[in-house]
């Protein structure tokens, strides 16, 4: 098989996540998402708790949104210029394992960081709001509050997340090759479709 | 076969209108584009020349753009009605061939118009800037200069047609089932992906 990365970026509740775990299985290659966090801290010698709680507290400051209305990073305090060498041991590690070997990534704006390479294909999974809020409650567990909650805010910080770091809007087309609405299909569906454009482009 | 309907929405130069073409012969249903205003200007006793010009007055004009900024329809002048009654008879006219049985349809707010109709699939055709500028000239023929213009321009119209009729954003994926940038792949595999989504969706 030649070298194949697939990234997912995916709205919360589409299922997206559990898309990436089968892809990956059924494609037989390594599997990423909030694990990449755990091996830099390993290897850089930070915490997952303090570069977690470091991520949050940018996420909710007021700093945060304003640098990120302005598009401008590194330029605030202490604390976001730490959440900003954080993204950076990050972003060399996507890179690093995307020189290893095929894998599928989800989130941490892997499709921006490695959107030059030709082998690397980047998939946004979404959903109609009705059939996310109806998986957060029934296969997350959440409550309907906390779903709702959940709908309002957890794409709203990824959004900002990714605006902060790569200055492009998440969830757009043009930042992806393919763009899946999980709603009326499985999500072993979606991987069937992520390999069959996988097969079109590798033929 | 189940009924089924797929829309297409494309950017200019995704090669789109080729893949509703394409599919259309695949699947073996009719095919429908701005054959659609042929089709109602027979049956309504408008000339297409009427309606084709009304279009791209209402598409150039101030108002146009004002009453498109602001999201209220109708409210304009004489020549904005007349563009509104026209839309209404080929909204009117795409609920019929839809309900005559499966079709593809390209453009014309089809996604909109059939958006509750659980046998329809909203498919948006996109490319890289690049590979749309090098279809428009190698294959569409046109010169290097309104290739440029036609990037710059073709697309704002059909956003700000797409956002005076529907209320909605062009291209956005939440109006879509599936999006798929053509750029790494072929016509022919766009359409297997479609037609692959919609084994899926109808297993």
């Amino acid at each position: 098989m030649k070298k194949q990365i697939i990234t997912i970026s995916r709205e919360f509740g589409s299922g997206g996540h559990l898309v990436g775990k089968v892809l990956a299985e059924k494609m037989d290659v390594p599997y990423y998402d909030k694990s990449i966090l755990d091996r830099i801290a390993e290897e850089k010698g930070y915490s997952v708790e303090m570069m977690e709680e470091d991520e949050k507290r940018a996420k909710n400051s007021f700093l945060y949104s304003l640098t990120t209305a302005f598009g401008s990073a590194g330029t605030g305090p202490d604390y976001i210029s730490i959440n900003e060498k954080f993204f950076l041991a990050q972003f060399d590690y996507i890179r690093r394992i995307a020189k290893e070997g095929s894998c599928v990534i989800v989130g941490r704006c892997a499709d921006y960081v490695l959107r030059e390479m030709p082998f690397v294909t980047n998939v946004f999974i979404y959903a109609d709001k009705q059939q996310k809020f109806k998986r957060i409650v029934n296969e997350y567990g959440l409550s309907r509050e906390d779903a709702e909650k959940g709908l309002r805010d957890v794409d709203k910080a990824r959004a900002n997340y990714y605006k902060y770091h790569t200055g492009q809007e998440w969830g757009r087309p043009e930042n992806y090759h393919l763009c899946i609405n999980s709603s009326n299909i499985s999500l072993g569906g979606c991987t069937d479709i992520i390999m069959k454009y996988q097969e079109i482009k590798t033929k």
